[in-house]
């Protein structure tokens, strides 16, 4: 039995735990902390179960379509899928097929170094400087390829339109990927450069600032030549991603702007808020333009912290990397929650 | 400019049109005819859309587990994907990687090539026989792996458990995919072989039986060391797939055995008629036990029959292929459909 010689042998990507405690805290995977749009039970409670028998749009066109209204861009320049992993990973595939290493932050979303191992694509990590800021020196060399977070996960830090530009303008052999999943709490988009750059292409998500993570929605926006590409991979992957209730979902979700501006207000107060107390607390963190806090105390090692917060029912996330195994990440929950956090470290610092 | 150099060529797979238009007869994409169970409606009904806020389990455990439950299987001996097609992308990434040529046959789901072609896989397709089986021998030299739908598609043909049984015992050094999209119209299954063969991988889905093509939902089952790497493929590809109203209403269906035998009985009586009555005006096909005949007529071509059956608003399948092009392949639908269909046929005929 040799079966296992053909077997690609990879070393997965560990998502956030998904624990179910009562009275819980889950600060630990970014989710929104309010429900989403009252739209979207409207949508469930009125659809017609008996669509279900047929098979989606292909090309998620109702979907599609409302993104591209949104953003002012054309149908053609706007790809979805199932989250912005799955809009990542297909454009992975189709976009770094050169053979050149393709180019990502050392300290950066991980799932990057899983797709380049999967499809066997080769890459170079360039080291963020001492406070964790990308130096755009190193995208200005040689490559096959470049993908960044902006605002950058875990740290939260958001680099400048002008530096994301700079990179995009001086890439014109490469396709440069801007993964703006937090970037709805920062308000720092490329989304207004996909008109000039034909190599650029934004990628969003409905599982952060529009309270879909349990829907997985995710989308891109570039030239009508880029999204038809993605588009050439897709349809070789799955005709059929996104299915007729996520479709009428997220086009729901989408349109309610008054929705989507009260709650990304309400966690950026929150998230302030928790900086100036978590500061007083005695930690230390990059200035976080998304919806978590990547955080250092003065004193107390993250892993103990971990664990105790753990115990306590507050969920965090720990990284056990380099250079980042001293860091908490944090997402920002409600106020109510905030208060819990500050008020169980309170206590447990004062302990120790 | 020449980020292009660096992008996937491929030729993607063209998936059935899905056309709208009122009073169309859709016989192009073997979609059941009949709404979903009633318990799905219920589950939309029911859903508090705040829970949508939060990733849905990775493993999507509640339709994980109430198919292991329903097969008898371990729940480690189950995966499930974005439809069968998600299924079978990543199986193909997952377990045929071995660099020699991967087996299926000339005639079947045209997905298959697809896939070979988008990750690089070398393949070989040996010809059914002139009456469309599979000769099984050519299934018994040296490969890099096996996949063949049962029933056949379009073709429709059944092969028999002890062919498929000996197929899979005979490649101890090769993973065997049986894609069983359509075994719930015939009663073949090898669902009952997984626990006796490691290298087998039984497919299925609930697009065609279950009413759901519209929600994307497809199944393996197979050994715990498979299913082992196929989800590590996946975590390595996008952790959360299948989101949390798809594994609400994909469990509420499953656990309708009634609705299911019901459906299924309705499907098989009406295909059963409607090849009587293709006969009779002149039709011949190989004897189908799939929700779908291939049909090619007498004396009338089968391009000129699809116009004409177009232009009646009566969708129906054509593959532009060697060997096939002559056939059209016709889904199963409604005893008011085949009616109409028939009716349509029986004057056209006459006029031709």
């Amino acid at each position: 039995m040799n079966w296992e010689a053909n077997v690609r042998k990879v070393v997965p990507y560990t998502p956030g735990e998904q624990p179910f405690l009562r009275d819980m805290i889950k600060l630990n995977t970014n989710e929104c902390p309010y429900p989403p749009s009252e739209r979207v039970q409207r949508v469930l409670r009125e659809f017609d179960a008996s669509d279900l028998r047929l098979y989606p749009d292909p090309g998620a066109l109702g979907l599609t379509e409302a993104l591209a209204a949104h953003f002012g861009l054309k149908r053609e320049q706007v790809f979805v899928g199932v989250g912005s992993d799955e809009v990542l990973a297909l454009s992975f595939l189709a976009f770094f097929s050169g053979g050149k290493p393709v180019l990502f932050p050392d300290i950066t979303y991980s799932f990057y170094e899983v797709w380049a191992q999967l499809y066997g694509i080769p890459y170079r990590c360039p080291a963020l400087d001492e406070g964790f800021r990308l130096k755009k020196e190193d995208y200005l060399t040689e490559n096959g390829g470049i993908v960044f977070p902006n605002p950058n996960a875990p740290t939260g830090l958001v680099e400048s339109l002008e530096t994301v530009e700079e990179i995009v303008a001086g890439n014109p052999d490469s396709v440069v990927i801007v993964d703006e999943a937090y970037a709805d709490f920062c308000g720092i988009s490329a989304m207004g450069l996909v008109d000039r750059y034909e190599n650029l292409l934004v990628v969003q998500t409905f599982s952060k600032s529009r309270a879909l993570a349990g829907l997985r929605i995710g989308f891109a926006a570039g030239s009508p030549k880029l999204i038809r590409y993605l588009n050439d991979v897709k349809f070789s992957f799955n005709s059929y991603t996104m299915n007729r209730l996520t479709i009428a979902c997220g086009k729901a979700c989408l349109e309610d702007e008054d929705w989507f501006l009260k709650t990304v207000g309400k966690i950026v107060s929150t998230r302030e808020r928790m900086k100036a107390e978590l500061k007083s607390l005695g930690f230390s963190f990059p200035d976080s333009g998304a919806n978590f806090l990547f955080v250092r105390h003065e004193s107390v090692p993250a892993r103990q912290l971990f664990s105790a917060l753990r115990e306590a029912g507050i969920f965090v996330r720990h990284f056990d990397r380099p250079r980042i195994d001293d860091y908490l990440r944090i997402s920002v929950g409600t106020d109510e929650e905030a208060d819990r956090l500050t008020a169980f470290l309170n206590g447990y610092l004062k302990k120790s």
